[in-house]
């Protein structure tokens, strides 16, 4: 049988080659292009150009990335190492600003570091600890999004309507994604979903990459521009939201692809709950609202010539082009978990989540 | 001074020629290119293909192309020319079923037909009838577009930051355009608005068409995509939505370029006032709600292939294209007619409105 973009990896390391190896998600679903990334260079541009997206799949591309440059590092002294370590941190975690994963996963190593070389461990072993803790953060990503799909299953009937925004799919993690996973574990189960992808507007992820990757494993799908979304839940074709996110705040609040509020918003005016997938590692303790989020900025050019035969606004017109937006927590009817549902009001309820992950 | 797209007529007869000439609104912003229509079959194409569009310009094109066809029906007979008059308005209404402006002017022009007929006119000056009703319809179209821009501008302050959805700016009308007639006196006048032009996918009405305009005429506008209205508003920078529509149900469900709806369910939540500026020609008092409002459906290539380099949607997948959506009545603040401002319940305002009329 001939393969479909199910499957490759989104993201895996060569061992042999010393390399990341990514899907250029930039190059759907025209073709299926595999990058090999060396450098930290490479690495980070892979991030900021969204060749490698989805804050699921960004952790643990950092996570391999920061253990590849590690291992690269030429000095059997822990200082120097480490010294060259930071920096290469800091550099990675500079590509792109809104999603915690990347930080999140970044730290992750470094206290990898700190904790082995605390015990004594030499250099060399430090870069082995680094390499069983990437592959660590993958094998957990499969897990955490699979467990995340059987408690969104539990939300929704046989036969549903669910739209997606932008993409939590595959493409965005290891496996299954995040908004997809109770979609996929409902394509094995026989549910019959009817699901809508907005494409997601200015870089398409859900035309080029959700529609495509849900089309490939035979789900009913039917792409939409973001704009219908309040067209088709009038219309009482939508039993449900399922969206990924980027970060989540302590008291809920959402950071996730731009135009998110606005499904959430409507998904609230027309009765549709309205949940947000969130492995743990994308709850942000430590950020208290959506105020204290900072939300990317992007290149005008991506609204008005992207993808484009011909320009499609004139020479010079002022664009804002946010790459994000906050959802407010009285929109979200859940923030589904590894752990379970957590249901607002968050400040309490993701601290339950919190607890349970000790 | 070189010229812009303010100095072109969006519809204009050119008698000497017996041609409807119009802007080529798929060609802009990359060209201005004008196309003179003779036969039904090319107004009629002109129509579906959207080279021109907007309610009111549809409405004008239409007067002037049904006088362009009379004209040329080579019959002193009335029997005759009527038979051939009525195949000629059946054919155009065909083009395009949601805009009321279309069979509004067709119909105004058949009862010129019928009361000169009635009148004792020949078939010469029956054609003499057509022809100055046709102008008629377009000197009127501009001192209504100017009249609901007056009765606008009096709704927001100078310095106001204005959202529009789609186009109905001049292109989509001969001069001022509906939800653009506030923001060009308020231009006049030195209002200084900040206004932002949602870009309106599938057919990037707003990106190609509003933003051109706009900025053509020295007006502060900022792209953005359709989905980022939640997140400008939220920041507070958006003071008012003009919006204008293709038919006005008597209860107020108005139905315009798809994704108004979302538009004002967003601005509701965010305490923004809703205004669809409505010429009285689209209100249709025989729709008595959205519900019975036929909203046209589109290809799917609008949604995964035009404008793009290439595909960027997966071969084969389902898509929904509806052209319109319907506003409920109560998410709109107010509709601003050339009469003033109908204010909720419509069903009364509206009636009050039309009393006005006669």
């Amino acid at each position: 049988m001939e393969k479909t973009i199910l499957d490759y990896d989104t993201v895996a390391l060569d061992d042999a080659d010393n390399a990341l190896v990514i899907i250029d998600q930039t190059k759907l679903p025209e073709k299926i292009e595999l990058l090999r990334l060396h450098t930290a260079q490479e690495i980070w541009d892979a991030i900021y150009l969204l060749q490698v997206r989805g804050a699921p799949a960004i952790g643990v591309a950092a996570g391999y990335g920061i253990y590849l440059l590690a291992n690269s590092i030429d000095s059997e002294d822990f200082d120097e190492f480490y010294k060259q370590f930071c920096t290469y941190k800091q550099y990675l975690d500079s590509s792109r600003p809104t999603a915690v994963n990347l930080s999140w996963a970044l730290n992750r190593m470094d206290q990898v570091v700190c904790r082995a070389h605390e015990a004594g461990s030499t250099v060399a072993q430090i870069k082995e600890e680094l390499r069983r803790e990437s592959i660590a953060i993958q094998e957990e990503d499969i897990a955490i999004c699979r467990a995340i799909g059987e408690h969104g299953l539990a939300l929704v009937k046989p036969g549903d309507g669910i739209l997606t925004h932008c993409n939590a799919g595959k493409l965005a993690a290891s496996r299954y994604g995040t908004a997809t996973a109770p979609i996929y574990l409902g394509q094995e189960r026989g549910y019959g979903f009817h699901v809508y992808a907005d494409e997601t507007r200015p870089l398409l992820q859900g035309a080029r990459l959700t529609a495509f990757e849900l089309q490939s494993a035979g789900v009913d799908v039917t792409l939409i521009c973001d704009n219908m979304s309040g067209m088709i839940m009038k219309q009482g074709k939508v039993q449900a939201v399922f969206v990924g996110c980027d970060r989540v705040a302590a008291n809920g609040d959402t950071a996730n692809k731009i135009g998110t509020s606005v499904v959430a918003t409507v998904a609230k005016r027309y009765g549709v709950p309205f949940y947000v997938c969130a492995p743990t590692s994308t709850i942000d303790w430590s950020t208290p609202t959506g105020d204290d989020i900072v939300i990317e900025q992007r290149k005008p050019e991506e609204v008005t010539e992207m993808w484009y035969a011909s320009r499609m606004a004139p020479e010079g017109v002022k664009v804002f082009n946010p790459a994000f937006d906050v959802t407010d927590a009285e929109l979200i009817t859940g923030i589904v978990t590894e752990y379970g549902v957590a249901r607002y009001p968050y400040t309490e309820s993701l601290q339950e989540i919190r607890q349970k992950m000790q």
